[in-house]
């Protein structure tokens, strides 16, 4: 199959090449001591994370109880929803998961919420293994570290829930922030994640998974030895956001943009059938030193920078002050950031052996 | 039904105050003498393309064919793709739509775009209603005015097609440039439309329809007297965008978001269960004069602002530094931009006479 013959703009995977990144991160989190559970927000198909599992990984991780779903329909059974799980709605849902998972995995990081929880347990004449987030810095959820302790002990009085694990997310933040040092982050990630787990354990709680780690500190993380698991999700297609923060290649990228030239209106601009419904925009321009001033790479024509959209329109320029493209021309672009890149398309193209067919993107759209 | 039931997070929309909305602006446009084609890239649902046609809307406009074919599933009969068609794959899918709906007009703005076009319509022995779009300034696609005239020409010699209006989008860019006056902006592309006519039609070609009109400059495009047809399309729900513009009042925006609080770990600031995957980031924050320095405007708490996102995490921050929510807490937030808000739902919450129920977001994700 050509690229003229795909239906666009679209996502095209390369499976072989996700297949190296998912196999190469497997073996140096094994080296490191370390089990990997690759959260699915990147890729949101169980293709992708039975690939993980069947590699070596010990179940995956969700955002939302909607994508778990998704993933148990897809055969997955071992899943760790790594957020906060309040809602009455939302309690339902994970109740219901339960059973008919192997294990599930729920996540706290106030009273209120396992209490919630605990009250669903209750009713269900059941007990839920849950983990505590703990905020080693990103200022999102997460129990503040100080607070910690003291909330590990009133939620492992609830005779619903199971306090077993410790997480984290380091967020290294894009959003108007200044880039950490990936390896600094992960070094201070794991030992303040570890360090809370002592004060913890020595309230006579057993704490039995200390996880954390995302893709650009996964395998650092992994390396420290003082946590038993990491999280990374983004390695499995990396994207221009990891190699600005030197932890992929260009070449690893497995996932790209397939778009279509509609309008060459002028020599210095041209416009692709895609735009802020098809590239993400969560990283906004010039808040961050990426390689690429642009919302996506051109792969082979590094003259040109994808650089102004509208919903459907993507506006391409030059810095020779002529683009060279044509209408009707096919396009490959890398994505700043894949994993909203995945959210937007319904279906991919997975390219494998030379063959090419649509697969659903069935986690997609998951916010519940 | 209380908010506190919703699944979270959501989109609601009242579905009396957007029937309000259409009927305001049917009876100005057709005051001002001019018909209305609304664009469906707001609602993206048959539902509400309905609502608009019911209230006089001599059609509706679509940005993509796979839209299209939603609407004419939904029973619209009469569209306009305003997009220039390009791509075997897609025209492929239009020939198959113009066989089932009363009209389908078809968009040019290049020759190479046409000659296939045309080849297409000779194929099925038939011919496609088009337009042509001219570019009055916003670089995008879009014929440039000095190249119209000897554009026009060819495309009227080809059989297939029958060159019968003029289209134009005046953009109001909010990607890093300055607002434009609406009321000046909106004159500016009337004449510059008017005049490319009279240069065409001078041309022994027949330009039976000359459309433009946004939802911020559609009304005073349509009083100018010199277009017969305007396309808004936000102005069914309008948004913070269009308060921003001063063609809407909050008390208008028919479409809101519900979030959960999931999380308080300090006073100063909570999360939400929505983030990128939720709230539209087409609207980089301080590129524009916004009333709201946020990503979205929380209704009845003007101290809270949501001024940081990742993908699940929406980051609340209060102006007093207190939030003073607390965790299951439900907030109703306003959108900055509610086309690409919408598109992010599979399903909305539509809200009407006491009663709430689902109703699929049927063209969102349509990028082909």
């Amino acid at each position: 199959m050509e690229l003229s013959e795909l239906e666009t703009p679209c996502i095209m995977i390369d499976v072989e090449q996700a297949r190296r990144n998912v196999v190469a991160m497997q073996k140096a989190v094994n080296e490191a001591g370390c089990c990997l559970r690759p959260h699915i927000k990147t890729h949101k198909m169980p293709f992708f994370a039975r690939m993980q599992v069947e590699a070596g990984a010990v179940g995956i991780t969700c955002a939302k109880v909607s994508e778990a779903e998704i993933m148990a329909d897809g055969g997955l059974d071992d899943i760790f929803i790594a957020y906060p799980l309040v809602g009455a709605f939302r309690i339902r849902r994970a109740v219901a998961l339960a059973k008919r998972v192997k294990r599930l995995i729920l996540a706290v990081d106030s009273i209120e919420g396992a209490a919630a929880l605990n009250e669903a347990a209750l009713a269900e004449n059941t007990c839920f293994e849950t983990r505590l987030e703990i905020d080693t810095g990103a200022k999102r959820t997460g129990v503040l570290m100080r607070n910690a302790a003291l909330l590990a002990e009133n939620i492992a009085r609830l005779p619903g829930l199971r306090l077993a694990g410790l997480y984290t997310f380091k967020s290294l933040n894009y959003q108007g922030e200044a880039t950490c040092d990936n390896e600094l982050a992960a070094h201070e990630e794991a030992e303040l994640l570890a360090e809370t787990a002592t004060v913890i354990r020595n309230k006579g709680i057993t704490i039995e998974d200390i996880s954390g780690g995302s893709s650009p500190t996964g395998l650092a993380v992994a390396r420290t030895g003082v946590v038993n698991e990491v999280r990374p999700g983004t390695y499995i297609f990396k994207d221009l956001m990891l190699c600005d923060e030197g932890v992929a290649q260009l070449e690893e990228i497995a996932a790209r943009f397939v778009a279509t030239v509609v309008s060459c209106p002028s020599e210095d601009y041209a416009i692709i059938d895609g735009g802020t419904k098809c590239f993400p925009t969560d990283v906004p321009l010039n808040t961050a030193p990426f390689f690429y001033n642009a919302y996506a790479y051109v792969e082979a024509m590094e003259h040109l920078r994808l650089n102004r959209m509208n919903e459907e329109h993507g506006i391409i320029t030059s810095s020779t002050r002529k683009t060279g493209l044509r209408v009707g021309q096919t396009l490959s672009l890398l994505p700043i950031h894949v994993c909203t890149a995945i959210n937007m398309q319904n279906s991919v193209y997975l390219w494998e052996q030379g063959t090419m067919h649509r697969e659903p993107v069935g986690a997609r759209g998951m916010l519940v």
